[in-house]
């Protein structure tokens, strides 16, 4: 196959991923009206907008992070954009009885919980602004200290929030959403330790709705899906590199990747993919043509 | 689309997959002798016929379990069959320090290493028969102290034990097969804490992978994705359950199977799927029609 054959592939994958993506849009904001809202690592970023997003719906949110003086301006300013409720776990979600507390709250608070949406990504052991940024291969740093502790904030502590919340989910026909990247489907080099959980959280989540599915439990799994997204940490860690503007110019903007993955939640999907032509297009093309996309891989600069 | 033409898809694909799988066939025994191996979990299973079919080959191999007595009379045998040497360590993956030690131990009896083969699975939290066995979903038992145990052993130890090894294999542009199966590509129900660590073996090692490809380092990296295969394991689970033998005649010979894992490796494959048919047709039908496999999986008894 030529050059020319596989770029023609990678377009037509992209339409077609891009229609699929924009065909479903059966989203009716007024359900999220009084809705109830566990959303983790809200303190910044994704966890911030979605936040926002779910307050100027209507919802009543519980969020998390660690510092609670972003929580309190951060609370503050759902309920001003028009939270029904909005309250705060400070924690640390690496820890088993943080998570426990973050549960336990929701279910004091609201009596039932309709969406558990698990965002945070940290370390206690490295800054991850810095480790995103440094594109570094695993190998020059082969760090495991880093690698166990991160697995326990991004992988354990995700399968325990759900297991926990799973019997409140239950009783209201509730959704989880499970933030994923680019890295939860391809395997990207200088981020071998974020694949490890990402693929890790597929396998995890997946499997747990064909067991709900099978169990005749009503209860979605939606895994985002999100490429480059003009965060904070993007733009701290690109402002000031060589090329770095027009990085940041290509990233996607932040909140309507949020809005992108409100509505799959609400809407049961199995996964939402964003911005979907690129991140859909390298997932896909990756099931049929590995070779192709580890070569394309090693071109890109991280 | 209708029932018939998904069932012609499937097959298309199988054929199309097992074509695909025979179709390279440059394997050269030669190339084993003298070769030296690493080959973890050899007590029982595919690792014990492993072990004996490297040393049928002529290479150096060096194994690990749990169990002292039972890697003295694989390493006994093993000789008996043709190994240039064998030797064992007997530890527990699942510790750092033992994972130091197999590395160092290869270090120091051959000098060099050509092949690791990560291939053990353990728990010290439950006993995997049992758990593999039971056919229970995660929700009805979400045993974390399990999930944690299982992650530490089984995923932790793999980085672990490649990360220590790099090294040497970079010296003998050498060989990593880890071994995975089905729920490392198909998010198998009553297996989620199982996929968890697969899909994450997937998405660590093939982002390691791009990551050497893209060094320069002439490292393979093996995927192998085993289904449904007779070990022991397997006719204990199976042999007095209702309809067990029929699922025991259905199962791949494990010899075969070990063969095609030693061919793929030897010959630098990115991943090999064995039995061929069945596993590579689902893993790819998993990638576009992700809502039927979640049917079909649902329709299955495990």
């Amino acid at each position: 196959m030529g050059r020319l054959a596989w770029i023609s592939l990678v377009v037509v994958l992209a339409a077609v991923g891009t229609g699929v993506y924009w065909s479903y849009d059966d989203f009716d904001p007024e359900s999220l009206r009084g809705a109830t809202v566990v959303i983790t690592g809200c303190s910044t970023g994704i966890g911030e907008e979605m936040a926002y997003q779910y307050a100027r719906l209507g919802a009543k949110i519980l969020i998390t992070a660690r510092r609670e003086n972003r929580l309190k301006e951060v609370v503050a300013k759902a309920v001003s954009l028009g939270a029904q409720e909005a309250h705060y776990v400070a924690g640390d979600m690496g820890k088993a009885e943080d998570c426990e507390r973050t549960i336990q709250t929701a279910k004091e608070k609201f009596g039932r919980l309709d969406y558990l949406v698990l965002n945070h990504d940290g370390s206690s052991v490295k800054n991850l602004h810095e480790k995103f940024g440094k594109e570094e291969s695993w190998d020059d740093d082969p760090d495991m200290d880093f690698f166990v502790d991160y697995l326990k904030i991004n992988l354990v502590s995700y399968v325990r929030l759900a297991s926990l919340a799973l019997p409140l989910l239950k009783e209201s026909s509730g959704h989880v959403v499970v933030m994923s990247g680019i890295h939860g489907k391809v395997p990207f080099p200088t981020l071998a330790w974020g694949a490890a959980v990402k693929f890790g959280l597929d396998g995890f989540f997946s499997s747990l709705r064909v067991e709900l599915i099978k169990a005749g439990q009503d209860v979605s799994v939606t895994l985002a899906l999100v490429g480059f997204i003009r965060t904070p940490m993007a733009e701290k860690m690109y402002e000031n590199k060589e090329g770095g503007q027009a990085m940041l110019d290509m990233a996607a903007p932040m909140d309507q990747t949020v809005q992108a993955i409100i509505h799959a939640g609400a809407t049961r999907a199995r996964e939402v993919y964003y911005p979907a032509g690129m991140v859909w297009t390298f997932a896909k093309l990756r099931a049929f043509a590995p070779g192709l996309v580890d070569i394309l891989l090693t071109k890109m600069e991280m």
